[in-house]
């Protein structure tokens, strides 16, 4: 069955394009933990992360620094953390999310409620920097 | 300045080891979220993941691979989560938590107090798996 993230990839749901090479996309969460928060995913939909065959787990990974590099230069943050979850969409997925403290990365706080056109700049500026 | 981790890799303060290769080692988060919870470091010291060269990061990338697939089958757990805050000490850490529901991977939350023998009998269980 077609994850909500392989209807984005299949463009069926909209999203706020980040960075996208051929097997992978990078796109805003619109449920964001701090503005900038990405997610990074595999183009093919796996489930868990630590399935994915070694060499696509390393290009996955290869991609989401790339995609941290730009965030870290969009956005005020001194570093950009990283978390896999993966129990609520069985679509593995990297959460890349600009912090400055440990409870930036705290995911039972409430989300940001960020605008359409807020998203949308976000993303304009973090694909300046890749 | 030498980091707790660079005195850990030194064998300058006891850690209990789940695997070490050549160019990294992974040991038990002695404040666990949850038991068998993991940290995977690379033995050089760079403070912040996305610093590292492309090649070492997948290195690392994939020694954490395999440590997660030994926490999966050496703990109960759905998935074991992966997190990079890198906030707290100079010398990147990935934390690989074996995780059941989200709330698993709240680092806000107080942490575990195991005993050293509990931490030992974690480790050597994780090793029969890898």
């Amino acid at each position: 069955m077609s994850t909500i993230f392989t209807k984005i990839i299949n463009g069926e749901i909209p999203c706020h394009k980040v960075a996208e090479d051929d097997n992978h996309l990078a796109f805003l969460d619109i449920m964001p933990l701090k503005s900038g928060h990405v997610l990074v995913i595999p183009k093919k939909q796996v489930d868990y992360i630590f399935d994915m065959p070694p060499n696509e787990l390393s290009e996955l990974n290869l991609f989401a620094q790339q995609v941290a590099k730009g965030i870290k230069s969009a956005i005020d943050c001194k570093k950009v953390g990283v978390v896999v979850i993966g129990l609520e969409v069985p679509h593995a997925h990297i959460h890349l999310i600009p912090i400055s403290t440990v409870a930036d990365i705290d995911f039972s706080k409430e989300k940001l409620k960020l605008s359409n056109e807020e998203l949308a700049e976000t993303a304009s500026l973090i694909q300046r920097f890749l």
